[in-house]
C-alpha cells in the first residue's frame, strides 16, 4: 500500500485591492479582498520539488491588480469570472480556478445635502461576497451572497413545543428576542445575470422576510427567507443560510424588586445556537 | 525603603446590555457595552485580603442592568452619569467612579417603504462612545466621541515638502489617496448638554471637514476637523483625534505595459502612520 | 418546479468547557471548546414551525457539560465519540451527529523546580482539534489534528524554476525564509486508537520533517510532512495540510549604504500564499 | 477665546520586523513589532500644512529596519533606547521620542533530541514588551513587561467577606477557580540594566507568587505578585498589573442528578472583572 498525493490547490489569499474610477470628477470606488486558487497538474511540485508547472502566487496577485485596471471592476462576479477564465485558458497546467471576492461598501460623504465627488465613508454592516469556479471545460459556477448582516426582532418570535430529554431545562417562551448575523450564499443557475440587481433584491427579500415572519424558531425564519429569495429570483438555483442564534437572555431583576418583561437583556457571546439550512428547487 | 500600594481601581468590564423600549408597538433599542471602575479605600483588600470594603464586580454588573430598567438609557452620557453618581454617593468606600459606554447603532428594517416597528438591522460603521468620571466632591467630567469611522478621499490630498534625513526614500506626491479610521474624543465643559445633538453635529462636522479640506498632510486635516468641532459646539472644551494613516499604495503596473494614474491600489494593513492631535481652547 | 428544503443541521457552537480533575491533590485540567451539530428529520421545524422533533441547542450544551462529569474528558476524541453516539442513539429524530472539539494546553507552573499541584500557565502555540461524526448505522469517523502551529526556517528553503507568464515579476531565490502557520487534519481508519500518542507522534513528525526537508517550495515541504505522518502512523488513512506562506520580505537597505543578506525582514500580513494538499494511501 | 493646537505626536505603528543572526550555522531569531512616535515642533504641519519639520513616518520605519542591521537587536530595551536617542539627537525638530516594542518568542525545533540550527517553532503564550521614552535633555525612561500570560489556579482561591449592597446577589465562596491573563509593566529606576535577566526573573516571580499565594481576592494576589517583583529586583522602581478576572462558573448539574464540586466549569468571555493595581516604593 503506497502513499500518494491527493487533492491539492494553491493560490494567493486576501489581496486587498482598491480600484478608483476617476475618469470624471465624480469618482467611484471598489474596495475588494481577492483570493485566487488554482488546480491542475502540480504533482511534480510536491513530489520532486519541480516548480516548472507552478505559476507563482505572486504572479496571481499581479494578475488580480492588472485585471482591475485592464478589465475594471464593475460587478465582482464579472471580475472574478474574467480572472478565473484567464487562469484556466492562459496558464497551461491549470485545469480549474476558484476566485473568492469580498466587497466592502462605501457611501459618499454628504456635504451641503449632496454626496461628495471624491470623499467617502465606509458603510459598515454586511459584506458582499462572490465565489466563482471555472473548470477546464469552461463551465462556470457563480455563488454570491453576503455575510455579517446582523438583524434583531424585539418581539414576534417564540420557541416552544420542542423535544425534551433528560438534559432539557430550557423554558418555553412565546415572546423572545431573535437576533442573528446572517451568512447567506446563493448559487446561480447561470453565469450571466444582472448580479447587482440580484444582490440588492435578495438582500431586500431576506430583510423583509426576517421582519415579516412571525418566527416559531430560527429554522422557520431561515426557511421563509430562503424561499422568498428563490420565489423572487428565478436565476437563483439554491440558497444556503448559516445563522448563529445570538442569544439575548432576559436579566432576572427580581432580587432588586424590579420586573423585566423583555426590557433588559444580556447579549451573550458564546456559546450560540448555529442553524444551517439549504433551500433548493425540486428539479434543480 | 518600603514597598507600598500605589494607584488602583477595579470594576466590571464589557457588560453587553441591550435595552428594549416596548411601551408602544413601535419599539426602540439601545445596544451597549458598559464598563464600570471604582476607586476608593481598597488597601486592605490588597494588603490583607480583607474584602469588607469591596463591592463585588458582580454587583456592579447587576447595578448596570437594574439602572437600565429603573432609569432607562436615553443618552449614554446621562446613563453613565447616573450610574457613576450612584457608586460614589451610595457605596461608602468609593471615592470616584468611571463608566465607559459604547453604543452600537441599529436602523429599522424597511418594509413597504416604512421602518418596521420591531425589526432592526445593525448599522455598522462607527461606534458611539462616552466616558464619565465622578469624584467624591460630586464633580463630573464627560468625554464623548466615536471610533471606527472609516473615511477615504480619492484625491485632494498631497504630502510634500517634508523633512529629509539619511533614511528618507519616500517620494513626494501632490495627489494621493488619504484614508483613516477615526478615533475621536471630545471633552465637554459641562455635565449637562444635549448629548445626542452634539454627537450628531460633531460627527457631521468631522465628515464635512475631512471632505472639504484640501489636505497637505493628515496632521493638517485633523487640525481642521478638530477646529471645526470646537467652532460649532461651544460646550466642547477640547477634542482629541487619533488617526491611523491607512496607506493605499499605487500598484506598479508598468511591467505589464499598463499605466496606473491613481486607479489601482494595494490597501496595506501594517505598518501604518499614526497621527495624534489635540485641539483645545486657549483659556480652557 | 417547486421549492424544497435541502440539507440542514443545527446545534450549539463554541461551548467553553473546563474540566478539573481533583480526586487527588495533584489536579489535572482539560480546557475545551465544544460544538455539537445534529442532522435528522427536522423538516417540520422549518416548513411549519413545528419544533416537536427539535432538541434545543441549550439541551445539547447541557449534555456536553453533564458528559464531562459523567464520562470525563480523557482524550477529546473519546469524549466526542461518546457524545455523538448519545445524540444518535438516544434522541429519536437524530440520524447523525457531528462534534467538534478544540483543546487548549496548560503546563504546570514551576515552583522550586517542580510542577505545582494546582497552578497552571496556558501553553500557547498550537491548538489540538478533533472532529467526530457518527451516523444512524453507528459508523464513526474520527478526524484529528492541530492548528496555529507556527514554524519558520531561516535558511534551507528555495523557490526557483517556476512557470513565468506575462504577469510574473518575482525573482528566483535559492535562500529564503520559509514560515507558515499549519492547519493539519488527519483522518483515522479506525474509531479506536491511542489518540494521545498519535497526536504527539504526528506533531513530532510534522516538526521534524519541516526542519529536515531542504524545501524547494512549500508544496514540497507539505508533501514530506504528510508522507512522514502516514509512514509513521498506520492508523491514519489520510492527512490534509493547509498552510499560508507567511511571507518574509528582505528589506532593501541599500539606500542607506547597508547590505542585507537575509538578516532584516518585513513579515507581511496580507496577501499570503495559501497551499493546500492532501496525502493519502493508494488503496485507502 | 481662541482655538489652539494642544499636545500632539506622530509616528509609524506596528512595523513587523524580523532579525535573523546568521553569522554561524546556528542562527538566532528576533521577531518584533515596533512602533515609533515623535514629539516636537510640528505646529506648522497642522496649522498651515507646512511639512518642513516633519520626518515622514516612512523614514521612521526605514530607520527601524536599518538600526536592526547596524546596531542589532540584542535586548529590545537597548534597541529601543538606541532608536529613541537617534530621533531626539539627530532629527532637529524632535524633542522627544517614544518607542514601543513587542517581542514574540521562538523555540528551536527538536530533532533527534537537539535543537535545530535554523528551524524554529513559535512559542505562543506571553509576549514580552518594552516602552522607552527619551526627551530633549537626554533623560530616558524604560518600562518593560509582558502581556497575555494566562494563568489559572484550580483551588487555593476564595472570595468572601465582601461588601453587600442592594444589588449584591453573589454567593461567598472559599474555593473557586482563579484565572487571569496578565498585563504587567515595570518601570526601571535606571536606563542600563540586565534587561534579559530582569525579564526572566520578574516573570518567574509573578508565576511563583500566583501559584504560592492562597488568594483571598485577585487584588490580594496582584499585590503579592507586584511586591515579590520589587523585593527581588532593586532596579525596578514600580510595577503595574492589569488583570481580567476570567470567570469560571461552576455549572449546575443538579437537574441531571449529578453533583459538581468544582469539576465542570463554563469559562465565560464577557463581562469580566478587571483589577488594576500599582505597587511602588515609598521613596521612589
Amino acid at each position: 500500500m503506497g502513499i500518494v498525493l491527493g487533492p491539492n490547490q494553491y493560490g494567493k489569499a486576501e489581496t486587498r485591492l482598491v480600484r478608483i474610477y476617476r475618469d470624471t470628477p465624480r469618482h467611484e470606488i471598489r474596495d475588494l479582498l481577492v483570493s485566487t486558487s488554482l488546480r491542475g497538474d502540480f504533482a511534480a511540485a510536491h513530489l520532486e520539488g519541480d516548480q516548472s508547472n507552478v505559476l507563482p502566487t505572486d504572479s496571481q496577485k499581479n494578475t488580480a491588480y492588472a485585471y482591475a485596471k485592464e478589465h475594471g471592476v464593475a460587478e465582482i462576479e464579472d471580475y472574478a469570472l474574467t480572472l478565473a477564465r484567464h487562469f484556466v485558458e492562459d496558464v497551461g497546467p491549470v485545469t480549474a480556478a476558484r476566485i473568492d471576492v469580498e466587497e466592502y461598501g462605501w457611501d459618499r460623504i454628504e456635504v451641503g445635502g449632496r454626496g461628495h465627488d471624491h470623499a467617502f465613508v465606509r458603510r459598515g454592516g454586511e459584506v458582499r461576497v462572490a465565489t466563482v469556479e471555472v473548470d477546464a471545460a469552461g463551465s462556470a459556477s457563480v455563488v454570491s451572497g453576503l455575510k455579517d448582516l446582523t438583524v434583531l426582532k424585539s418581539t414576534g418570535s417564540e420557541f416552544r413545543g420542542f423535544l425534551h430529554d433528560r438534559y432539557t431545562t430550557l423554558a418555553e417562551t412565546d415572546d423572545r428576542v431573535l437576533a442573528t448575523s446572517l451568512d447567506v450564499r446563493w448559487r446561480y443557475g447561470t453565469s450571466a445575470a444582472d448580479w447587482g440587481a440580484a444582490y440588492a433584491g435578495a438582500r431586500a427579500v431576506l430583510l423583509e422576510r426576517f421582519a415579516g415572519t412571525h418566527s416559531r424558531a430560527l429554522q422557520h425564519t431561515l426557511w421563509e427567507m430562503g424561499r422568498g429569495v428563490l420565489q423572487a429570483w428565478p436565476d437563483i438555483a439554491e440558497i444556503r443560510l448559516v445563522a448563529p442564534n445570538k442569544h439575548h437572555f432576559v436579566v432576572d431583576l427580581s432580587p432588586f424588586g424590579l420586573d423585566n418583561e423583555g426590557e433588559v437583556f444580556h447579549a451573550d457571546d458564546r456559546p450560540y445556537g448555529l442553524i444551517e439550512a439549504t433551500v433548493t428547487r425540486d428539479d434543480p
